[in-house]
């Protein structure tokens, strides 16, 4: 154990040491490591298959289900694809260097801002290998060292992907100690990880509600915290209603497994009699079970090829990441705004209106990350809200809120220009 | 103590409400509040003079020291100085409700982000009174409610102050529960306080490095650490060195109780004979003591008036927050910069030089909330700066870096507007 933690502080060292160099690299050395990265991927399928397969195998052989077996496997086109992700991250502009707020002050001081990069980001992260390259990449593009702590199940696919990774930016002339794997996947290593203060200057958790308490909780350094997401849609009594159906079914069904998809649809009283059957209808047809409060389980008790059972008082403010909603009648937008800011978890919430004043209301009161006007709560992510990509998504409120793009990792630094001036 | 602990929850729970209601003041009500407050504190001037003569008879006969009786004192100037402070802010442009990063992505959605405050800011803080103010009146700008822990030598002047903030607030609209005020100074309450995260979104401690090592360490909330500043003064082989001269003795002597204040003053080994000379003896006449590296005590020793002793390794890295320096001389730029990376505690660093890439490398290569060519260290303020006002200088990297204003004590949503957008 202890020869194990001290190979943990040496990674921390080595990221530290190689951090220092990497924040000054220009853009167009940083951008050309990942095109490495991402030929890289291509030309060495072999190996990142081979080494794929050992993880298939043994997740098999240990039971995974097949939903985690399918995030777990690599294929040619999946390599294309995370392939090309990274050359889409070397064409987002480099935040680094960016100088703001810049002015002249009445004694004749130019002062403003210069952004940097924040040091070295820790990230415990579960299952997808993916992430592995996400997020060295996200790290490298920013100029900042990783220390990446994947799960057990994809140990073998993330270790052969950090070779590549750290193979490719050295032929670049990053430091390849840039970007650290801890391969040692003994949990009993993750709490020393945490007291790295030292070494790691914010840590990004990705995975289960347990594994981000957890870190939250343990953590010496700053955490961000998110990916929870228990997102209410309230369909009010002004809304179209067939935007109200195609909304709903689009946050709950499209992909039901990940932070922003609907948890709980919220409907005024006024329109549910007339909603609810509709969205039941479609929901029904991708095997959508709603657990209903009383009044909208009498509206939906009776309608024939819907699951449609009584919610406990914990399907409120519950994340499904599963084809389940629960649903309430509510009688007024304030209402629908009590129950949000009870229940919700500071994610992404949603009204469908036609009426401004409610819309603008919503939008004004609802303190989420993400809150929308006629939308589906999907789009809170990097890519479709402009950012290019993201390391995640921040539920707090310090320093970065909702998706964490190349600008999320950065700090900055106030430079002040002179001739002279002293204070009087 | 369970009392006492119940009646601090109690407290976070009334911040916590009244933080929702004020969260969507407008601007107007809130610079009412602002001017009320600073009427009040010429109006009721001899409640707070008579409160404050409590804590300085008492903090005599507690012998405390002469500087610890000035900080502590308040009087009608000092008053007047105060409200005219309030009334600053006050004229400040209000950060909350901005709206940055708005644009029509290809679908239609319109996306941006909108300046929300964090919610209810805690500060723990010593001695000076004026602090109080400060603190609850830019929490109240910024939107935010507020929960104050003083020290226990101004318990007597705070508790009036608070009473006179809460009661002119109230008349403005504002609920008086926006600003909540620890009266018991027992020090076990500090760590209770610590605890509510569930209630403080961000705490703030001012004060000793002990004050501020505790908070971080037990602080279940983020904490914004700064305000502990080891700041050098590198004078280049390229420096001006009248200039150098003006720079160095503004930085350690307009006042050396300061974070931004000099510590250790490093010279170039090609000027050090010429340079060294003329600052001690410009120092001398202030009383500052020099502790010389074996190279500037070779220079200095011999000098006439000039309190020049050995430096203890312990000198560097020091925060001397007095008229006592440490003086060092290197061989390059390198060894300067090698030197602040090694001693610096990422608050304020300075370069003196005419020559443009060393200025232009020292401005990048350092690490430090603000990084000045040819002007004092003591700019970094938040007045200064053209903030207006600080709450604290923070000297980590995330959330905010440098001076805290307004605009750093707050944080945004994400808003988004559409027309039915779903995600395929």
């Amino acid at each position: 154990m202890t020869t194990a933690i001290d190979g943990l502080i040496e990674k921390g060292k080595a990221a530290r040491a190689a951090s220092r160099r990497l924040a000054r690299l220009s853009s167009e050395v940083k951008d050309r490591a990942l095109q490495n990265i991402a030929s890289s991927l291509i030309a060495q399928q072999e190996d990142l298959l081979e080494a794929n397969e050992s993880d298939y195998r043994a997740g098999k052989s240990n039971g995974l289900t097949e939903a985690l077996l399918d995030r777990l496997l690599l294929n040619p086109q999946r390599l294309e694809s995370i392939a090309a992700d990274v050359r889409g991250v070397a064409m987002l502009p480099d935040p680094v260097g960016e100088v703001f707020d810049m002015r002249t002050l009445s004694n004749g001081l130019v002062a403003g801002k210069k952004r940097v990069p924040l040091g070295v980001i820790g990230s415990i992260y579960e299952s997808r290998p993916n992430v592995t390259v996400d997020i060295a990449v996200l790290c490298l593009k920013s100029g900042n060292g990783c220390i990446l702590r994947g799960g057990r199940e994809a140990i073998h696919s993330n270790t052969a992907l950090v070779k590549l990774i750290r193979r490719a930016i050295a032929d670049a002339g990053i430091p390849e100690d840039s970007v650290q794997f801890i391969d040692n996947t003994d949990r009993a290593l993750v709490e020393p990880m945490l007291k790295m203060e030292e070494y790691i200057d914010l840590l990004v958790p990705r995975g289960s509600s347990n594994l981000i308490r957890f870190v939250a909780e343990k953590a010496a350094m700053p955490v961000i915290t998110g990916g929870i997401g228990v997102c209410h849609t309230y369909v009010d009594r002004s809304a179209d209603l067939d935007r109200s159906v195609d909304i709903a079914y689009n946050a709950k069904v499209q992909r039901p497994t990940v932070c922003n998809a609907l948890d709980s649809l919220l409907v005024h009283s006024e329109v549910a009699t007339q909603y609810l059957p509709r969205i039941a209808h479609e929901w029904a047809k991708a095997g959508v079970e709603l657990r209903c409060d009383m009044r909208a389980l009498s509206i939906l008790g009776p309608v024939q090829g819907v699951q449609a059972v009584p919610a406990n008082e914990d399907d409120w403010g519950k994340e499904f990441l599963d084809l389940v909603a629960s649903v309430k009648v509510v009688d007024s937008l304030e209402e629908a705004l009590e129950h949000i800011e009870e229940y919700g978890s500071g994610h992404s919430e949603a009204i469908v209106a036609e009426d401004y004043s409610a819309a603008m209301r919503f939008l004004d009161e609802v303190d989420a990350a993400a809150v929308y006007v006629n939308a589906s709560t999907r789009f809170t992510d990097g890519s479709q809200l402009g950012l290019g990509a993201e390391v995640g998504i921040s539920t707090q409120k310090l320093h970065a809120r909702g998706p964490m793009g190349l600008r999320e990792m950065t700090s900055y630094k106030w430079v002040v220009m002179g001739s002279g001036q002293v204070r009087s």
